[in-house]
């Protein structure tokens, strides 16, 4: 049994009502979207709606779209890419859930100023981040803007 | 590197169309909801909207609403419930991924006539049930009809 996360607590990161618009989507961290892709597309028959390759994270992003929200399978490309550690330990998976936000300032109480969680272009011309020092319970929360950046 | 799941291959389970609606929900798995529920609540502030025991699988379910769709904190009840055994080997993190169909007829050549991927009464009174034998890449994929079945 894990002790829970303590912001709630502090009262300082706390929010009055949820900037939290949507589901957005699961990313699921595959060795290989090309051996995925089969059975999300074909299988299940959910359109592919996007492949990409996102350079800051160097990772390969393939999209499949259901009722307006993703399964996004991610695939490390550069050799320095963390997914690559996480496979490795983990093996493929669910990664981490995304939900959508208006803004990212509306969650600045929520994203600590530290290294490890900067604000980073993400797939579908998205701002993104990770709430990496709040994840709870094992549960990686990225959050992405409804909108497009550029 | 895995090997592809091999239904594509098959033709059999193909789907012509795609009968999913929507992402309905993460599930996530923890040992004590009652940890997990400040942080979801009060931190991300997402609204409570079902807290309730489900006989069947002998777990206890609580729903976060994000626009339309939810994130479900999976709590094992009964001793027998294999939540424990997941949590186990895992520890807490999500477990699976559901998506909603109008009706799980239109997934049956997906289910396989398996003891192992019964169709069961699943929280918020659906129907649903497992894609067992063909879950990809460590990915577990629930499938939950989008209307209350009593």
């Amino acid at each position: 049994v894990t002790t829970p996360s303590t912001p709630a607590a502090s009262g300082t990161s706390q929010l009055a009502t949820t900037p939290f618009r949507r589901l957005d989507h699961v990313g699921i961290a595959v060795w290989d979207a090309d051996l995925a892709i089969p059975y999300y597309r074909d299988v299940l028959g959910l359109p592919l709606v996007g492949d990409e390759d996102a350079p800051e994270p160097g990772t390969r992003l393939v999209y499949f779209e259901v009722g307006g929200a993703f399964l996004q399978l991610v695939q490390p490309v550069s050799e320095d890419c963390n997914i690559r550690d996480w496979l490795r330990e983990h093996g493929e998976g669910v990664h981490h859930v995304c939900l959508a936000v208006e803004d990212l300032s509306s969650i600045t109480r929520l994203r600590p100023d530290d290294p490890e969680a900067p604000i980073f272009q993400a797939g579908r011309d998205r701002h993104a981040c990770f709430l990496t020092n709040t994840a709870p319970q094992g549960t990686l929360i990225e959050v992405t803007e409804l909108h497009r950046s550029r």
